[in-house]
């Protein structure tokens, strides 16, 4: 299985990364992980990169791809 | 209507400060001020300190009266 890499910003906490598998979930992307530390996301692709960052944006942050 | 406030630590973000308010309101605690960024927490007295301190804790944040 392949992984899609995206650099986050704006997450401070737990609750943030919530947020983002949250959003994701809806979209149908499975997050492999996610981390408010370090800002990485990795989901399972292949994904549509602007479907992602539209998710993550709906989540209240911003991403792009790493 | 007599306010009490606390000093809370912990709370980095808008998703803190909304779950501090959701245990709050799930022991009828009215909450008048909750800031991540400086973590002021008010509320609507009178109230039991042990209670709202308990229920900050429940949500993952220490508490003590101001």
């Amino acid at each position: 299985m392949s992984t899609v890499e995206f650099q986050v910003t704006g997450m401070s906490c737990g609750h943030c990364e919530a947020a983002i598998r949250s959003e994701l979930s809806e979209v149908g992307v499975e997050v492999v992980e996610v981390s408010a530390e370090t800002g990485r996301l990795v989901v399972n692709g292949p994904v549509d990169d602007a479907a992602v960052i539209a998710a993550v944006d709906e989540a209240g942050y911003q991403a792009v791809h790493a």
